[in-house]
């Protein structure tokens, strides 16, 4: 048995030697197409010549009589490298024109990013701290683009500050509220003002596939570029009112990151035994509990701001609260069919979103557990 | 530029068909492996000789200049594919000389999955659904193994049915709980009993690195093949005492169901824009969406039975809700610095772990971007 096993695992290591080759060919060619694309300003990511590819390659596995979904998972796994490595090899310059990319708080972890992106899009970036004020003019005076990227508590403040920029200079800022920043822009700079909101973490290992929102200030055809140039970094770049973005963000983000601090003080209210928790966890468990925990790893003030930023965030978590007790007392008083009745008139208002969400956290746990190590 | 694209796209055309070549061959070599291990009642999955191959791999592509993570991704995406298929290509029998296995319930979804992996490793299975009572003793009569599978709130009732089994069959259940239908099996029958609780949805394409935890109920080493037949299957067997299983599944279970539940509600209250809130989204946010959504396209009364199945469980969800009313008080007082000391104690109290699952959950959130359809 030990012969025949051995013989086996020989020719696997074989096939997967060639499975290497094959995937540092395909990365270097991919390489090559995304030289092509830049030289020609256009995005690493397309969503339909993705999707026409993929099907293709579905097609092609059938005949073959390999699993499609298979064929499509590797390749999406693999064109991440690609635009991961496509992103560092640079991106045409939009807008050559433009003076100086000035980015306030870009030695901070987002703002470094978008210092990188301008870089690699062959801007010229000039980077201010907070000990740079005394040399402000010196920043502005050439600048053509001036990106915002502080605390939430101290973006307005900084805003109102920049009264002196060039007129025809682009003000945006990064934070993850809009409508008060937008005002302030809007107050204080009479040129184009966009606000932008990128809705990812600073740890993404390109911008592909990942949401910027945007805000429109005044001027809009004057910062298309700049909508433009992040598009070709990958982005999906999508419109919203200030209103509507804020509204919105109570739930995106203060809500579910309030629940999740809750949970997380919850557990350690109870001293749970984590580990045991872990060892009875089936994927999905363990997916939730990492949600939770994965707050706890970041800075308390960033979410701090984030809840606590507006009225309307601690209204909506006042709002929920109540909502949840209403619903404990159902459970206090052992309702089963006021509880099954409630749980069917919110699936019916999620409608094909609820099997549309099992059937993606499906496949993303049983990617979870591809990972699981025994 | 078109024409340089086509000629790249059609060497890429060429690098991806031979992929699927591979990718076949692959398959069929490890199908070859699975019927070595199968005859010879070897696990299909080996955490030790996965990790072995897996960081073999990663030194390899590490030489060739090619990703490490991106060869172990791949593989592990394949890996699962090899242990989805080795399952339907069956099981060695553990217990040739068990007698036929029963399972009552296994018309239900969960119970279909361990009817249809006890008839894959060879052994005689009768499924007993509620209409066949009248026959109960022609099922049991010859029974080795029987199964409760049925709905938490008739499985106490249902185990007390089975008073004339043969004294040396096997009894054990699948209950999300695990106290009252161990007391009920010990009570009721003499011979050997073992409490279940697979930690899995019946919609697993596989049991390789799934978690099912049992609980002693008596007479171990009567039932030590079921646990190893259990281990052949793939998944990962975790011994654990009943008080401390129901205790942890207050918190696993029925307080993260509730949750979810309460959360979904909200949204409905609100009507909330979910397209909208999907629009802004990022992989994070939708991914807890989902986490929340999918919650709906199940049934009710699973959960409303899983929820209210205790007085422990409801105790513990009013005991989240005082700790949750208690954060709410601090930020409507604005109590930024509250805020921030509770926040650094929970991340203190979870350790390192918030950088475990800061990292787990990372990567699966970069599968979940890579997913995106644009």
């Amino acid at each position: 048995m030990v012969e025949a096993l051995n013989q086996l695992r020989d020719q696997i290591d074989s096939v997967d030697q060639q499975l290497l080759s094959l995937l540092q060919q395909r990365i270097n060619l991919v390489h090559k197409v995304g030289e092509v694309k830049t030289e020609h300003g256009l995005p690493i990511y397309d969503p339909s010549r993705e999707a026409a590819m993929l099907a293709k390659r579905r097609g092609e596995a059938e005949s073959k009589g390999v699993p499609p979904q298979l064929i499509e998972d590797v390749l999406r796994r693999v064109m991440r490298e690609s635009y991961t490595s496509e992103k560092d090899a640079g991106f045409k310059t939009i807008n050559p024109d433009l003076g100086d990319v000035v980015v306030i708080g870009g030695h901070g972890a987002l703002g470094k990013v978008f210092v990188n992106m301008f870089q690699l899009s062959g801007y010229n970036v000039k980077v201010m701290g907070r000990n740079d004020w005394e040399r402000a003019d010196e920043f502005f005076a050439g600048a053509g683009l001036v990106v915002v990227s502080v605390p939430i508590k101290t973006t307005e403040q900084i805003i109102r500050q920049l009264s002196t920029l060039p007129e025809n200079c682009v003000l945006c800022d990064l934070t993850s509220v809009k409508a008060r920043p937008l005002k302030a822009m809007l107050d204080t700079h009479k040129g184009p003002v966009v606000g932008l909101h990128p809705m990812f973490g600073p740890d993404v290992p390109s911008l592909a596939k990942q949401a910027v929102v945007y805000v429109n200030g005044r001027g809009e055809q004057h910062y298309q570029w700049l909508l433009q140039q992040m598009a070709i970094w990958g982005a999906r770049i999508f419109p919203v009112s200030a209103e509507k973005h804020d509204e919105a963000m109570t739930l995106i983000q203060s809500l579910r990151h309030f629940t999740s601090f809750a949970y997380g003080r919850h557990l350690a209210e109870l001293d749970a035994d984590l580990k045991l928790l872990l060892d009875l966890s089936s994927p999905i468990y363990r997916l939730e509990l990492a949600m939770v925990g994965r707050l706890f790893a970041q800075n308390a003030e960033l979410y701090a701001d984030i809840i606590m930023a507006s009225n309307d965030s601690v209204g909506m978590i006042e709002r929920y609260y109540q909502h949840f007790g209403q619903l404990v007392e159902l459970i206090k008083a052992g309702d089963r069919e006021g509880f099954i009745n409630n749980f069917a008139e919110v699936s019916d208002w999620f409608g094909e979103y609820s099997q549309t969400f099992l059937a993606e956290s499906r496949s993303l746990l049983q990617q979870a557990n591809d990972n699981r190590q025994g």
